[in-house]
């Protein structure tokens, strides 16, 4: 698994903390197996973490799987239960993903290994398309974010299948893997195989897409920091800036503002239209806008920012 | 038809002439009704080229058909023969559109009226995706582009069939439609209705990305001119304009100079690798690509371009 020792070297120093994921499936346990062979030698102090969901009758089951794989592996594992509010409107899937990120990101390790491959890649990109993702969606997952690295992301699920063969890894089956209620797996078990009948490649091409998108994404920021012309990426900023730029031009540094101050833009609509308005109307008026984490507004012919705490 | 009334006054002048691509199904027969009941009010000078590829049995009964849609709409009608070679790589559906294409493009007309729509648009941009496009590919089919318009781009197929009912309109079905041999028509028939059984609004989706994509093809035109920094978009232009940016804006610059001087840029691995010897090798190199339609090479401080004739 040169993709891990390649992640380490990248990313890791000597002495550094590393947690791993760990569902017990069997992504998670070909990528802890491969991180537990090149911990030592990149002096890397490695831990896994299971996120107890409680969800099925089996969860219980699968905790001690875990623990009897990290025990084989010398490696350290922490079971961590949480809660899944069910009553959100996403549904379980999402709400246990929610769940399960923040319990990783509340981990105190220097880095944090998922175990996402370019199946899950694909599958992330078209269902993001579905769901009327632009660039930023369709560039899915990345690689790295933070202290979030995904080192299997190149790597087809064939290639994890062939590695916890050839270890003789043992792994458990999440039965609600086969749910087709859940979209994810609608996607992967219906929607996919039919696609690779006639596209094999699909989801080779759909994950190397994702990393095109994701390289536009970095380009559509550079644009945008062309078009502070040296002001600094702060608000208040002049309304002048988006005076002077085409309409595009505009929308592409407003979303790169409000990116930058990590929040979400609004709404197509309502971006194209806020946009609009700060290009054209006097210093008289004084478009806003409210969203659930932040306000813009003009005044005195600058755009404010304010995060609602 | 707000559309092609707006399409009419977004383009076109009076007295200017429009040829509508009419195969004489639904979608197209929807278009040719619609733009003339414009025409006159627009004072346009339509008419209608029938394409007859001569494939189907039916070929010789479609162009009467066509014949007698155009007479009672008095819209002049040329029915242009041609022969699609059967022997290309990519099959009869892609010669038979490129045979389509290259005969619209050679008409006389100020616009070409195409019948593309919403349904049509999703189906291209998953379909390029899954071959591995990037951003262009992705903004599928442009609703302007030179001399063709598409001014159905908007709209679902649903609409087109409620219009063309309630006009009592008299269309062909081309029976090679439902053929899923075709993999438009797999597609259309296979894919797209077992992804709407969980994403009713798929097609919606992927049209509003494309012309997304669009925009986002543009901004990368815009910071490609940036980069230029003054320099005219001309070769023979200086290896200093690459060395002076990050590798991946020297990639965007260099895709944006040739698709500006309308040739196809390279496959990725072979355009990554290029930039990164412009950007790296010394004067006493020469790094160079030659390929079908043109050759890139680097001489005395200077990338070359040469179009093959």
């Amino acid at each position: 698994m040169q993709a891990v020792a390649a992640c380490f070297l990248r990313y890791t120093r000597p002495g550094q903390s590393v947690v791993v994921g760990f569902s017990g499936g069997l992504d998670s346990s070909a990528l802890l197996h491969a991180a537990a062979c090149q911990a030592k030698e990149s002096a890397i102090e490695l831990s896994a973490l299971h996120v107890h969901h409680g969800l099925s009758t089996n969860a219980d089951a699968w905790a001690d799987a875990c623990q009897r794989v990290c025990k084989q592996l010398e490696v350290p594992l922490e079971v961590l239960r949480v809660d899944v509010p069910i009553t959100t409107g996403e549904g379980v899937e999402a709400a246990a993903r929610n769940v399960r990120h923040q319990a990783l990101a509340g981990h105190s390790a220097d880095w944090i290994l998922l175990a996402h491959h370019a199946g899950d890649q694909a599958e992330t990109v078209l269902h993001n398309l579905l769901r009327g993702a632009g660039v930023r969606g369709a560039a899915a997952m990345p690689e790295s974010r933070g202290r979030v690295l995904r080192p299997l992301l190149g790597l087809p699920r064939d290639a994890l299948q062939a590695y916890a063969e050839f270890h003789r890894l043992a792994w458990v089956e999440d039965e609600s893997n086969a749910d087709c209620r859940y979209t994810r797996n609608f996607l992967r078990h219906k929607v996919f195989p039919l696609i690779a009948s006639r596209f094999p490649k699909a989801g080779q091409q759909l994950a190397a897409a994702a990393s095109r998108f994701s390289e536009v994404d970095s380009l559509l920021e550079d644009l945008a920091s062309l078009d502070l012309r040296g002001s600094p990426p702060e608000f208040p900023m002049s309304l002048g800036l988006f005076r002077d730029l085409p309409d595009t031009r505009s929308r592409n540094l407003l979303r790169a503002m409000l990116t930058w101050h990590q929040v979400q833009p609004p709404d197509e609509c309502r971006l194209n239209e806020f946009v609009r308005q700060l290009r054209t109307t006097g210093n008289d008026r004084h478009p806003r806008i409210d969203l659930a984490r932040y306000s813009l507004w003009c005044k005195a012919g600058h755009l404010h920012f304010k995060r609602q705490d």
